[in-house]
Parts: C-alpha cells; structure tokens; sequence
C-alpha cells in the first residue's frame, strides 16, 4: 500500500494520526456523548484497514478524549432504531448486518497489536465493538461498564454474546449479560478483562501509549499476525493445534529471515532487537481457517 | 398455557410458590439429608417447565430450607447404584439417560431468569444438576461444595464435564474433579461461579429472591429468552455470532414492539420500564441451534 | 505391560522414580540450563507411556532440580533453529511435528494423575509443553514465566495457542502470548493456572508429591481415566455430554465392578477406600472422540 499521509485524511468522527509506529484513532463525537453512529463504524473500519496494511504501523490505540462526557455511551438512538437507508438489505431479516459487528470484525481482521484505551463510562456498544475485540484494554479505575441490553428490551450485538464468554469464559458472561448491571474494572466478574487499571482518566491512554510503542519496538510484525490468527481462528482440537503451530514453526524458523536471525542474535547479546520483516511475509502461509459468506443473501442465517 | 394454581400442584418432593413473578421452588426432602431421587427430578423438571411456559412466571429461584442438613448432599443411594425399572431402556448402555442429566437439560431449557439460592452443603448432583446450569448462583461462605466422583469410583454426571469448563475453563474444572476435594464458594478456584455469597445460611435465599424480584420487574422477557438462547447455544465462530445477533436485533427492533419502545421512553424518562412482552414473541425467531435426538436407541452414543 | 524396573532404565536427560504409586520424572540437563532437547523430548515420552500402562503408576510428577539454574529454560537452540535430520519429513512444510506438541500430547494421552512441580524459572517450550498439558501445576512464587514467542520472532507452539485459552480464556492467552512479558505465578492473569504456589523452590516438589501420593491413594483409577478422557476430549456441547456422561455412568455403575462397591462402603464406614481395579477395566467403553492422523503426508495441514 503506499503510504497514507495520516493528517489529511478527511475523518469527521475520528481523529487519527501515527506515533512511532503506533496508530492513534480518538473517537471525536463529544457533543453526541461519543456515541456510535453508522459514519464512525464507516471511519473507524476505514482506519483499522489502513492500520492492517501499512507497513509502518505496528500497534493501533483507540481511545476518547478525557474531557467526552464518556468513552462511548453506546449506540445513536437520536432517530430511534432505525437502520440506515445507504444499505437495502438492511430492511430485509436475513440481510441486515449490525455496525456493531462490522467493527468487531475489522478489529479482529487487524494483524497488528491492538490496545482500546478506555478513559470514561463505557455502555453496549461502547463495550461491545470498541472493547472486546481489541488484544488489549487498559482502563480507568471509576469507568463505570454496562451491557445493559435486557434492560432496553433489546439483545447483545457487535458478537458479544461469542466475544465475551470466550475471553472471560460463560459463568461471567452470563452474570453480566442476564443481570444488565453495572459494573467497574475491577469488580470480581471482570477479572482479566482489563490488562491494566488507573486511577485517574488521564492516566489511561499515555499508559496504554507507552505500552504500544514497547510492542511496537520490540515484537516481530509476522509473528504478531502469526500468532493473532491462531487466537482469532482456534483449531477444533489440541491435535489440530499441533498441526497448524507445527506448520508456523517451521515457516517461521526456514531460511535466513531477519527478525528470526535478529531475534536470535539480539537474545545472545542481551539487547533489544530491530525487527523489520513486513507482517505480509506471512501471508501465503495462512489461512488454515474458513470464511463465512458474509453478504446479504449469501449466509443461511 | 392456561394459569397455573402452584398452591394446588400435589409436589411430593418440592414446595412451589409464585411470588411476584418468581417461581421459588424448595427442595423438600430434609429426612432424606436432601439427597436426589429420580422422583425429585421428575418434579422438578416439571416445575421448570411451568416456569418456562407460564408469562406471570420471569425467573426461578431454587433453594432448600436452611433447617434441612443440606442444599443437597449428591445422590439417593439408599438402594445403591440402582436405576428405575420404569425406564426399560435404563438397563442397555445406550439407553440410559442420567437424571441429573435431564435436569441440567430442563434448567437450560427455561426461558426465564434461573438463579440457584445455595443456603447449605452441596455435593455431587447437588452440585453438578442443581447448581451449574442456573443463570445465577448465590451461596452461603460456609458452604462445603464437593464433587467427590474419583473418590467414589464413579466420573462426572449431569453433563458437568460440559458445563464446569464452560463456566470457569479447564484449568479449574481439571482441578476440580480429578483431585475431588472439598471446596467453599470463595475459593480461588470458584473465582466467578458464585455471584454474591454471604456469610450466613440465612441470608442466601432472601437475597437471591430480591435479586429475582428486581430482575422481573427490570428486565425483557423476550430479552432474556433471547440472550439466553445465545449464551446456551453458542455460535461456532465470531461471524457466526455477527449473523445471529444482526438477525435477533433486526426482529427485536422490527415494529412498534411494546418493551422496545417502552425501554426507549424509560430511559429517557430516567425511569424503570414495565414491560409486558411475552416470551413468546421470539419463539418464531429462533431456533439457529440443532437439537440432538436424546430417544433411547436413536442417539449414536 | 511387564513390570518395569524404573532403576534400570538408561536415560540421560530425565531421571525416573517410581515411589508409593507416583512416578517421579525429574529433568537432568542443569548443565545445558534444562533447556529442551529432541532427545529429552523422547525420553519425556518413553516415560510417560510406561507411567500410562504400568497399573503400579497410578500418577507422575514432573519436576526439577532446585540447583538447576532453570526448571526448563526453552528450547535448546545451540545449534540454532535446525531440525533433526532423524526425521526426513521434518524439512517439508507439511510433514514437520513440533517435539513440543509431541510431549503436550503424550502428557494428554497419560491416563493417570498428572502434576508439573514448577520449582524453578521457567520459559517457551519450559511453559507450554511442561506445564499446560498436566492435570495439576504447582510453582514458586519468584519463578518467572515467559511466553515470549513475539519477542523472538517466532509463534507459539506445544498446541498452546489451543491450550492456554483453553486453560483460562482468550482474555488472559491473548494478553499473555501477545505482550511476550514475563510473569509470576501469582499475577492476576494466571489466576487459576496454578493449583498450589510455594515461597520456597524446595517446598514445591514435596508438596507435589505429597499430593500424587494422596490422590495415588485415594482415586479410583478408571475413574480417574474417565474424568480426563471427558475433559480432555469435550463434547460439542451439553446435550452430547449427557449423551456420554450418562453412558459412562451406566458402565461405571454396572456389575459388581471392586472399586464401586469399596467406594461405596467405604464411604458408609467413613474411612478411606482401597481402590484396586486397573484402568484398563475402562478401555472398551472409550472412546467416542476422533482421532486425527497425525503421520506426515496424512494431516490436512
């Protein structure tokens, strides 16, 4: 891809800008208390495919503005529940396809570190799509975290109800889903969800920064990707594990690759290595996973 | 289904009562030490399926009286390891089907909130069937939970190699069941399977049925079934999940619906909702899961 | 299987000890840092297939010196990333097995008690093939823990990329493999991961011995068997477990089988039970899963 100049691009509910390798993305609605609009799934998609394919990005932060009433207060319901006119499959059953889930998705298909930075309140969709697909949260202490769907009469989106079970396992899931209370980072249910815990709001993102330019420098961008596509795409079983991680290893230790000749020299002499094989070297080596037809009409559901 | 009189159901085994939207259903075999008995099964699958069927019904409570020696000590095996000859296929091996089994399957099935009030000592069945598969459990800090099969020469029932790893990974169910040791509910290793303890047998239930109460007067009943259905029936992958919760949010948004426009209203209002939905608005909507053919003789194990 | 005479085996990475019913496997390459070694790897397996069929093992401990600098320190990369030449398939893409997967699925295939007494630092393959696939793990508390396969330009391997997740959630496996950092036992993202932590590097072993020893006496053998077979080979959901739980406990149940009756009477006379029937005796009810062909030239993969 060649390089995209980051300050020109023309955002409106974004802002987004690369530091030292890391891709900053700041959801810019304040006035709409952050919430999720069709137009900020659109940019936030749009960003995280650049993030995915520019070499010179290794690590993607996705944060609010510590003066936002929230870091997202869920979905946009100014016009009620209405879905956007732009798609007409929307209106049909089996061809609408939730925002929510559309990000979800492009998170997951980013191959670099992704950290969500989570400075204020958080509720259903702020939760949902903006955190849990994300390798890594950080978050403020007092941030107050809801899913509240069974209380909206609606149900949970953006694949949360795979999502949350499969990172925190179903007893927690289904306490904080059928109870719809709410709950801070560092209540019992939510252990290991949040990497990271601050006090203050301020102190959220320059951590979770400091923390991806660590990564950034230090982590090998094939392995990074490698290694997200084995957590992202889980085999059936612990011998299909051994098949696919037997097939990584061999690619990633054949020849005179060199982060792998650098990894190894930089561990003898004790330093800090310089990785700069490109994450796409990896990519004729993947997928072992299928791809569900996702197209309005195309999928049995 | 035509209205229920609890008060006239002729229970050998349990005491059943509709307070306030929650069916509280009490163990009721205290000379027994609350053992499990395949009639107390029969019963109380019953029961559940009341609450599953009957609209005045939003969520269960199960309990046992704190007088009684138990929540529930684990099997009947007064007559040793004996299976009812009511069942004929009980005696071929692939006949047989576990009570317990069947009544993890029924709380499963229950549409409505389910929540396990444990107010005293729980071993084996009284563990596995009346424990695991509710939505939520409460329990006494003093309470011993056992799941004792390696030391008797026996191995997990009631579907509990599924559902503990389910809720809590395998890290702890391995533990748990191969070293067959007696626990309490706030031990490191229950972290999450118990959603509030308390340290007196007495506060238990009282707690659990407030919870209930506010949970039925707060929450969707459509809601609840749905996300239930989510949680009880996962999706393979993460696209599947982005197809099955688009197509439950598009049906659950579609129209006019009374809870979606009242939860709306209600949030704004800065008030509690009152829904009044049934829960069988989502029977047509669902289901995307496959059910296996448990029948005797047509099942391949 | 003939008795083996543990004493007389001719190994040269691990010493073997059979003592009370427990085997005791200690690695012996503290001058190489206990790093793992192809060699090591197949004297790891011999062992663990003798402790599989000898009825005199009824569980192992894996352990270390406290004097070694390392409980196992990762791979032994003296020579590089070079694979043996023993194994002509070993330099195709797809005929190369991991030697660490090939220990994770020899301590998996182990019917007995398993139990990694991690007294010592611990790194790569020294985490993932020598603690993830055991039943029970018990560490020092200064022992550091270091996945950090994206520091080192490579990927995860010994089916870890299945087995931490598996172990504990994709929240804690994402955090852990993708941040490459170095943990203790006690950190909150390895909660549960460890059954028994220790101050002491001495303490960890006989506490681990200890244990086997209890559970060597005190478990019946098939039903150890079962219980890991279930665990290790999960149904596919809850209505497949009721399916073999029910079946399994149909043949646990059935005849006159020594270990039930004892099991039962023993527990009637409130003393300790002495099991005594083999693991065998479970052989013909197993198993319902699949396995795959693992051969080179036969996976998929």
């Amino acid at each position: 891809m060649s390089a995209v100049d980051y300050n020109s691009l023309k955002f409106s509910h974004i802002r987004v800008t690369l530091d030292d390798g890391v891709l900053v993305i700041v959801i810019d609605r304040s006035a709409a208390r952050n919430t999720f609009a069709e137009a900020f799934a659109h940019e936030l998609i749009q960003a995280l495919d650049y993030a995915d394919k520019d070499d010179r990005v290794r690590a993607v932060v996705f944060t609010a503005d510590t003066s936002a009433p929230a870091y997202c207060s869920g979905a946009d319901l100014s016009s009620g529940w209405k879905w956007s006119d732009a798609n007409p499959d929307a209106n049909t059953d089996h061809g609408f396809r939730d925002s929510g889930g559309q990000v979800t998705l492009a998170v997951l298909r980013c191959r670099k570190v992704t950290i969500a930075a989570v400075n204020g309140h958080a509720a259903g969709v702020g939760v949902t799509a903006l955190q849990l697909p994300f390798d890594f949260r950080f978050a403020w202490a007092d941030a107050k975290i809801a899913l509240p769907f069974v209380r909206r009469a609606i149900t949970p989106e953006a694949s949360s109800s795979f999502m949350l079970p499969h990172l925190l396992g179903y007893s927690a899931a289904k306490a904080i889903f059928l109870s719809g209370e709410t709950f801070t980072p560092t209540h019992p249910l939510l252990t290991r969800l949040y990497y990271a815990v601050f006090p203050k709001r301020e102190e959220v993102f320059p951590a979770a920064l400091k923390f991806a330019k660590e990564l950034a420098s230090n982590t090998s961008a094939p392995s990074i990707a490698a290694t997200k596509a084995m957590l992202n795409h889980p085999p059936a079983n612990v011998e299909e594990a051994h098949l696919i991680d037997s097939y990584m290893l061999k690619k990633m230790t054949a020849g005179e690759r060199n982060d792998l000749v650098e990894g190894a020299k930089a561990f003898k002499e004790r330093r800090l290595p310089k990785f700069t094989d490109p994450v796409d070297i990896m990519k004729n080596w993947a997928p072992w996973w299928k791809t569900l037809n996702l197209a309005p009409g195309s999928a049995k559901l």
